[in-house]
């Protein structure tokens, strides 16, 4: 674990399992990518939300040239990654100890970019693994101008740490004689019914489509 | 709308509406918060989770004094606050066109701390209610301690901008014959059945706690 990442306070919600990590990443369908932008006394951080995936011990993003985090990221500066999965609103007797259980996995690093062309399709085909398990043998390979057309980025994680709150609310001893309702409300990744593109002829809900799911129910 | 969050690429997906800005804050249960944290060489974005309220325009933070992210904005640096909620996986006919269906809002801004009594109790009770509607009717006011002890920062939500997109994949032309599923995996917020604490010796569980949802279905 990097230095900047180990956590300084409440030192009891740090994970320090990579499997975990892993887990928690491949989970998550998107990211929050934090870059400082402007430079001087106009340096400010931008948070924008991305797609990701994994690639062994990196994290992949991708997106437009033209795009200004991409862009800055591109130029070796550091970025910061933060991947969140909230588990359940925790509800006390108290305010103070109203809390959410959840996970979440901070990245630190610099980006390199990934230009070898089939390291870009293969990274290519993990953005559209990770999103949809099953999805890259129902698609075309991606042609040579779009793979050209696509900014990856590759990040290490080297220096990342797990947070986790877990476990029921936490309350005053002076508090446990109210009256009031106390537990969990579990949150997890809500899944709808698929729509169909109008276009699409063939009506039938393919299994990788009818059966996404994520994490814990 | 602030400069710096203007939007510079894909400006359809963007919406300039008070309301809508409101709403999404409204509807997320927390946000990413970044800083630049370190100074000189050693500057680098750090992105944190954390539950927020929203006060009128101002964007409401909060935590232990203790918080290095906290302490950090509280000295009146830029941070963004970014909120995302995602709608739907956007499944195309081509990899390059699969995207996610997603409302954010961006918020740039230099944070000013609360520190009237009355004010953090308001601020106080606006994240329990922000949580968990209802649910400061059904516990004890926060006692002076409590209060003294708690770090809640606002924002003005001047400089913000919403991102959305929605709709169908849209697809290149010529792989508009294949016979590929498209179309959209709706997300939403799942939620469970409320866990009630060990302690909790009223088993009936109130309505704030078992009709809590949250957005669309």
């Amino acid at each position: 674990m990097g230095d900047r990442t180990t956590l300084r306070r409440k030192p009891d919600r740090a994970i320090d399992d990579r499997q975990a990590i892993h887990a928690l990443i491949d989970e998550a369908v998107y990211c929050h990518v934090g870059i400082v932008a402007g430079d001087g006394t106009d340096a400010h951080p931008v948070v924008i939300p991305m797609l990701h995936a994994r690639q062994g011990e990196r994290l992949l993003l991708h997106g437009s040239p033209a795009s200004r985090l991409l862009r800055t990221a591109r130029d070796g500066v550091d970025l910061c990654a933060t991947i969140t999965l909230p588990d359940a609103l925790v509800l006390a007797r108290s305010g103070l100890h109203h809390s959410m259980n959840y996970r979440s996995v901070v990245v630190l690093g610099r980006a390199t970019e990934v230009i070898d062309h089939d390291e870009k399709v293969e990274a290519l085909d993990r953005f559209v693994e990770h999103a949809v398990p099953g999805r890259t043998a129902r698609i075309r390979p991606a042609t040579t101008q779009e793979v050209k057309g696509t900014l990856v980025l590759s990040v290490p994680l080297d220096d990342c740490s797990m947070k986790v709150r877990s476990g029921p609310p936490i309350d005053d001893e002076a508090d446990m004689d109210s009256d009031t309702w106390a537990g969990l409300i579990p949150l997890h990744q809500g899944v709808g019914t698929p729509i169909p593109d109008e276009a699409t002829g063939d009506a039938t809900v393919p299994g990788h489509v009818a059966f996404w799911s994520r994490g814990r129910r």
